[in-house]
């Protein structure tokens, strides 16, 4: 992780045991990451050094949360436009537009991948447009992919201490799929609220929805909830109901992919329904997000496109034939949580509580 | 399936395409089941000639479903009882009880395995106390465990023509887990309301959750409505909520494993939760079960024992690591869904709906 040795804007008694991706040398280096389809049996790091890599990564999962993906995307923007920075200023600009749209198409629901694009985007039209040549150009981008980096490292270190102050010591938090450190440039965003509870020595313990098709769960909450410390226990998504109605939950934490102005919410799969158990259950359900996961241009949910993925990840999960050949299978990736759903979003800006359509826009200053 | 070649008690357009368990030959046979751990890759059908060889068969799930088991173990008393034919009538009593102990230890939640064994070692009982020798009350028992089979076939056949009634056609009906003819002697429970509609000349078509850990829906109710040529789609027990909301669902049909004097219901983890859905989406949830599944015993839920797995079940899914070493892991087979959840019960004595206190004992005339 970048940053991630002088612990800046982090709770103290946190320290992140593993660097999901950070960028390694100067303009002509490369992202190291963590590839996340071989974890929890294998943790090896790729090189990810072109632009095809990336968007393969991106597509792949081997990068995945909306956060990491923004972060990812940037480092993509200069991996992308590196071939051309021999360019002249217009040859580079019509570069800049291909590598964006090839990096903007490579998933559809994470607001953060766009975001992190447009950012970057705009960067090298404004230093163009003052004259830099490309070459000086690309050195810039590279500053503003590592600046948008450290921006969602302190995010996540803000969402964490915001969060961690609804979380009293003792609470049993349920959280789905992964809202880790895997899931960002920093401590998480559902986890980071765990994470600094913990590093203000509260007591906390968790129960991770394994999350099929991809276990993200299973293999990556409870890998790095394991590795800091953290007493976890794996559930089957259909052990999430059996556990709420013990009342052994005290509050849902989760992420989010896109936040509609509303306060509708896409999340993974199943989100929803550990949404509507919440509610039956009064269980507290949070949603924690930086404020790049906030899409000022959706109304509501159905603003949010939904991205379906392949039948063969429920087909052949696991390498392994678990359907008929040919099966029918029905596979979004994120559903959509409305907004009466949700007690509050926890940002790096403060906790957003009802009504959400007036307080998001005041606390993010739109 | 006992008794499949004639079609006895099924409604026309319905024949089994596979026989998940039949005894064959006379009492010196065996049980041929389809072993169900390895569908759908292999359709194997494995020889089950002792006692300890069906108790293993049962723990480890190569027949499950909880008519099936209870057909299982009336075959499994013979199994058990042969090699104590040549004893006196004493020695054979004090066999009775061993090996009826050896099965009802086998597994703890599905009731009609304790229900099978007791009406099994009740007719042991009185024909020695007839004065019958062993081998002819063996020979008696074989009789009765193939009742108990075909019993089960008929009560199958009138669950699906009391369900089918409830079914429009073009109606999209969710199921959770495997209650078909897999997980019967017959044509199944939950399953056999869609094979009777179907076969009534209705469109219906079915959303399988594909029922983590041990993927029953994904594995074999697909397989089985795949085989009888119903429209069926596998989705992630996570997708169940989008699917909801959606307005995709007119109804869940659901079996049980037990049902309490009050309506409470066991049924596979997860059920619970789509009880939950249903009732928050405004779609009927009904539970098909034959007679032999309620429990005169329990006076609601809390009296149901919930059997506990193994963790591997969930770290190990498929045979490959899909959670850290050693990680802990919460694994319930069964939950229990509040009779105020059910719509209505779907019993081959009838329709019960609330109050079901009252109309459990009156349909089922207790």
């Amino acid at each position: 992780m970048a940053g991630g040795k002088d612990g800046k804007g982090r709770p103290a008694g946190w320290r992140n045991p593993f660097s999901t991706l950070e960028w390694r040398r100067g303009t002509g280096g490369y992202v190291a990451m963590i590839d996340q389809t071989l974890l929890p049996a294998t943790q090896k790091v790729i090189r990810v050094d072109t632009l095809e890599k990336m968007r393969e990564s991106i597509r792949a999962l081997r990068v995945r949360g909306a956060p990491a993906i923004g972060v990812a995307a940037a480092y993509g923007m200069v991996l992308g436009l590196r071939p051309h920075a021999g360019k002249g200023a217009r040859g580079f600009l019509a570069a800049m537009e291909r590598v964006a749209d090839r990096l903007a198409g490579a998933r559809p629901t994470a607001v953060n991948l766009f975001w992190a694009v447009d950012r970057m985007k705009g960067k090298g039209k404004d230093l163009l447009a003052k004259g830099l040549q490309p070459r000086d150009v690309l050195a810039r981008l590279l500053e503003e992919a590592r600046a948008i980096h450290a921006e969602d490292s302190s995010q996540c270190a803000a969402i964490g201490k915001h969060g961690a102050r609804l979380l009293r010591s003792g609470s049993c938090v349920l959280t789905h799929c992964n809202a880790g450190a895997l899931a960002t440039g920093g401590m998480g965003t559902a986890l980071a609220v765990i994470y600094a509870a913990a590093a203000a020595g509260k007591k906390v313990s968790v129960f991770a929805d394994e999350t099929r098709p991809l276990l993200q769960g299973a293999r990556l909450t409870s890998w790095e909830l394991q590795k800091s410390g953290i007493d976890v226990t794996v559930i089957c998504d259909n052990a999430a109901a059996s556990v709420f109605g013990e009342g052994k939950i005290d509050c849902v934490v989760v992420g989010a992919d896109r936040i509609a102005r509303n306060g509708d919410t896409a999340n993974k799969i199943g989100t929803y329904g550990v949404a509507q158990l919440a509610r039956v259950h009064r269980v507290p359900f949070y949603v924690a997000a930086p404020g790049s996961t906030f899409d000022p241009l959706a109304r509501g949910g159905a603003d949010i496109p939904i991205e379906n993925r392949s039948p063969d990840e429920v087909r052949q999960g696991l390498g392994k034939m678990t359907t008929p050949r040919g099966m029918k299978v029905h596979n979004p990736a994120f559903d959509v949580t409305p907004a009466r759903l949700v007690t509050a979003f926890i940002t790096d800006k403060g906790i957003i509580r009802p009504p959400f359509r007036k307080n998001i826009q005041l606390v993010l200053g739109w």
